[in-house]
């Protein structure tokens, strides 16, 4: 098969990331185009509104509102959404996919919400849907589970999968800082998405984990079927009170296997983990994931999840995955967009429920400072089969107290009777808060 | 191009990765062969001595003394070379490459010193050279550099690429035990090869650091042209002061380019790292690269460095990457033993000296303890324009004393002076002993 002289790229979309993208091609084009034996060039650019300003100049010719300048040109190889969203990306993707033509991707919504749809246009057009940069930026996460580790079976991957949110919990830790001070903060660097729930509910950070899920065991979850937990809830306190424990509080994705069960365990929620793990000393914006396979053990990768150049690195590289196949005519090693593949893998692949989850906690209970009050907590606890590791009271002024308490192995239903308990107990002020302890158990 | 439906491999060696890629494609041949799309068949065993027991049973038929049954055998697709060592390995590889196969290799002495030939007989008969398992074991360093971050140029390329040497700093320091005490459980555990210069004196960890410099910047660097310098004159008290002072120490391979002075630095010797850097917690055998790309920033990769499983998953990945290859008829993406474009890239590229590094250092000099010692030694460093950061000083039982300083900025052309200097010093007994403080400035 001859090899193209050169590859011709449509982005749609022309924000953070697709200026990143145009700007690298750019600054790199001669080592790049070296190393893939071909040339790029970005034939066409269409935004939304092309009076806009913005920082990277592109040729008039090249830049148009219309989708069909990259959509119905037969010259495009290689298609780049970088729109964002559900509406108009779905629409124009799988315009693209229909056509058998290859599209990139750093939209991790649309993957979560439409990706089974879409994976299967893409094997039935013979064309590819590559989404690199969809999960933890310039991480190459994707390719690590998909290619490098192929000799895997997956028992866990979890980590850090929001920079955001990250960087909230990082510099609450370290200056003691409330969450809404922090949160202040982070809204004027930026660093806030306009929708603030998919940094501080963990959206943003499930939408990945479900990616995730699905390339490493061929199983799409949706999200209202997992845990999805946010970070409002944690207070300054909490982080201290983990600290003095041997803890750091992290927003975790976990993805999590039980072979002999064939369960699968999907959750994203904030948990108290050993500040001896690695993944424990990922701080500020930067994500890391953990990854144990059955061969290999356990990798770590770490690196910027987010921002304009490392995401553009990722989408770069799912171009050069692109021309590599576009080049040699054969899909990539692992076809995770092969739906018959990934269904016989997930076969019987049942969803665990999250009260299933066992593991350690622990709880943050408002309690009036009365004689006896821990004993009570402690018995209402104990109903459940709940007993404490660790216990610390921290008396306030208004003449109630605070008890943060840490629990032996116990079971997550066990921990939602008990607080339900706990919130009926005239002594307790306010629902307890509860957190997960995790262990990656390595 | 029609798909092959069986791919057939032949293994030269079946020692310990040999038996362990057999018994992990086992383990996992289902996923595999869903995942890639085909069937993988090991049909020939080639080994030195076929009436030695092993812990994997082949089936007589395949096994075999005879390397012609893998080299001449047309029907074989894949060659793994896992015999390791520079003279048999050599001469089968040469033959098979000759022939345009594809070869796997897991033998970084190989590469290190014959990978320039290697590397053009692949190109010139249209095979194909992999070898992710030569370098950090089960981490895709090689595949993260060549594909995931193909849209950067390499500043700065530093890890920990030996397993032995970091468990002994490890032992080291969390047990306080002496590098001899820590040798002797190492290679009771089977963590040393029967080589020792390979583990001790940084050989093996060198070899991986000119085969990352090949891979990131096209130039071909020889082992004796560069720093290796290995973890023997570590002691206890070094660790316990860098200790103090906010470092570890650890044996690390550097490699850095300095794209205005278009120079690139090699070098492999024990460094202190401040505590800070993730590297840095990278202990007992794990291994840990950090990349620092132009475009993604900083990615860590930490994981295991070598062993049976994680040396075989990497193998397997070249595998996998071997059958997409077989079945695209193309070349990877990243051309990495395309020799123009490598030549190319690394135009006028030239070593930089030894001495021409610029940083901080650590010097351990034993002394007479005579009024005064300090400030002759501090008036011999201040003629190299060295000044102290920091000094401790160690009285010993027998009147003379350690002195352990950390100095401001300097150059190693200095620092190499003012050791000659101390030597020749009446007060001083012994040479000098100095260790690099690294700094990746990020």
């Amino acid at each position: 098969m001859s090899k193209k002289r050169t590859i011709r790229i449509g982005l749609l979309g022309f924000g953070v990331v697709g200026q990143g993208v145009w700007k690298n091609i750019e600054k790199n084009r001669l080592a790049l185009e070296y190393r893939l034996g071909t040339q790029l060039e970005i034939t066409q650019v269409v935004v939304k509104d092309a009076s806009k300003a913005r920082e990277v100049l592109v040729p008039t010719g090249s830049y148009s509102e219309d989708p069909a300048r990259v959509l119905d040109n037969p010259d495009i190889d290689i298609v780049c959404e970088l729109m964002g969203g559900t509406g108009k990306a779905l629409e124009l993707t799988r315009r693209a996919l229909n056509q058998g033509k290859i599209v990139v991707t750093a939209n991790k919504a649309l993957i979560c919400e439409h990706g089974e749809e879409l994976f299967e246009i893409a094997r039935r057009n013979g064309g590819h849907y590559f989404y690199e940069a969809s999960v933890a930026g310039g991480i190459p996460i994707i390719k690590t589970i998909r290619e490098a580790l192929v000799a895997n079976r997956f028992k866990l991957i979890f980590g850090i999968l929001n920079g955001t949110s990250n960087y909230i919990l990082t510099r609450m830790e370290r200056e003691g800082l409330s969450f809404d001070a922090t949160l202040g903060d982070a809204r004027k660097l930026g660093y806030v998405e306009a929708d603030e729930a998919l940094d501080l509910d963990g959206i943003d950070a499930a939408h990945k984990a479900v990616i995730l899920a699905y390339l490493a065991h061929g199983k799409w979850v949706k999200l209202e079927e997992i845990i999805c937990e946010g970070i409002r809830e944690i207070t300054g306190q909490d982080i201290e009170i983990a600290g003095q424990l041997g803890y750091k509080i992290k927003l975790l994705a976990v993805i999590e296997r039980d072979f002999e069960a064939n369960k699968l365990s999907v959750r994203l929620h904030p948990a108290l983990i050993s500040k001896q793990e690695v993944i424990a000393g990922v701080d500020e914006v930067y994500n890391g994931v953990s990854v144990t396979g059955d061969v290999v053990g356990t990798t770590v990768l770490i690196g910027r999840g987010a921002g304009q150049d490392a995401t553009s690195s990722s989408v770069i590289s799912d171009i050069a995955d692109a021309v590599f196949m576009l080049q040699g005519g054969a899909s990539p090693v692992i076809s995770e967009e092969d739906e018959a593949t990934h269904q016989k893998l997930a076969d019987g692949l049942e969803l665990a429920l999250g009260d299933e989850l066992i593991g350690r906690y622990y709880l943050r209970i408002h309690v009036r400072d009365e004689e006896g009050v821990l004993a009570k907590i402690s018995d209402i606890l104990a109903k459940e089969h709940i007993s404490f590791a660790t216990v610390n009271q921290k008396e306030l002024e208004d003449g109630t107290a605070k008890l943060m308490v840490t629990t032996h192995m116990s079971s997550e239903a066990a921990i939602i009777r008990a607080t339900a308990l706990l919130n009926e107990e005239s002594s307790v002020i306010g629902a307890p808060v509860s957190f997960r302890i995790f262990d990656p158990g390595n």
